[in-house]
């Protein structure tokens, strides 16, 4: 809960190896000609898999990132993040 | 830019009362039996009309009342916070 | 299951009457300061309810619109329903 | 545009291989312990190259199998489609 980004890191490089085994696992069924709503399901449990990924990294991001910084600085931080938060909620 | 919330009120209030517009708009075009494509484009433009409410609002959290926070308390709001970006994001 | 979107019409309506009350809701909690992060979940209901009603209209759309067309009619109709979908869908 | 699922497969494992790599590339920022927010702008990416693929397989088929089926078969069929689709639109 209180640990930093650094120690999760090899929790966060075991789900992006998942992830990566996940979407060769679409591109054979791709190959094998299978059913189109098998692969659909797939691709929305990789992009779920992603986004609790996306999640850990704002977590971490505001936890620590922006506790350090202080006025102009935060609020450019800030913005950085609304910017790339942006890309996720906004449509 | 470095205005907080209470400052943007009267925006915010706007952009709600535009979007309570545009939910009885489709309300409209559902008893006139509209076309459902026209109907899907309205309702698209609606979510991503309440996205950009959201993300103003988390912008706010992060600036203001996230800033004004130290240590237990500190964490607690991010909690907070990832928990509701979480039902945005997350699927 | 079987029935047309004309059936379920005083369903939808009554959908989007609730939505609009719970976007009034928002703007009184907004008038009152409360809390962002109320607010903020909120609004994650209310794009749940609005995804429910296009969702809905998708169904309707393919289970009808679609079933009634044939060749090159057919082929723009999926075009256009393709082109809504990207909008809830792709980001 | 009338071509189907099948002529596009090599275009489809092109597109599923180059988001693999850009997963690895992911990993590669996380054992570089690069910036946060460069990361999530990375998997912001990843999605929207997931949600195309997704697309175009919701496309095929719409406009393939549901096409080839009639009465029961393709309630039943849609209701699939639905459900698949929900996990994209629905949070």
């Amino acid at each position: 809960m209180t640990t930093g980004y650094q120690a999760s890191k090899s929790e966060l490089l075991n789900r992006l190896s998942r992830i990566e085994g996940q979407v060769r696992g679409v591109s054979r069924m791709v190959e094998e000609e299978r059913y189109c709503i098998d692969m659909l399901t797939q691709i929305g449990a990789i992009e779920a898999a992603l986004d609790k990924v996306a999640l850990g990294l704002v977590d971490e991001h505001t936890r620590h990132c922006l506790a350090e910084t202080e006025g102009d600085e935060r609020a450019e931080k800030v913005d950085e993040l609304m910017g790339a938060l942006g890309r996720f909620v906004g449509r």
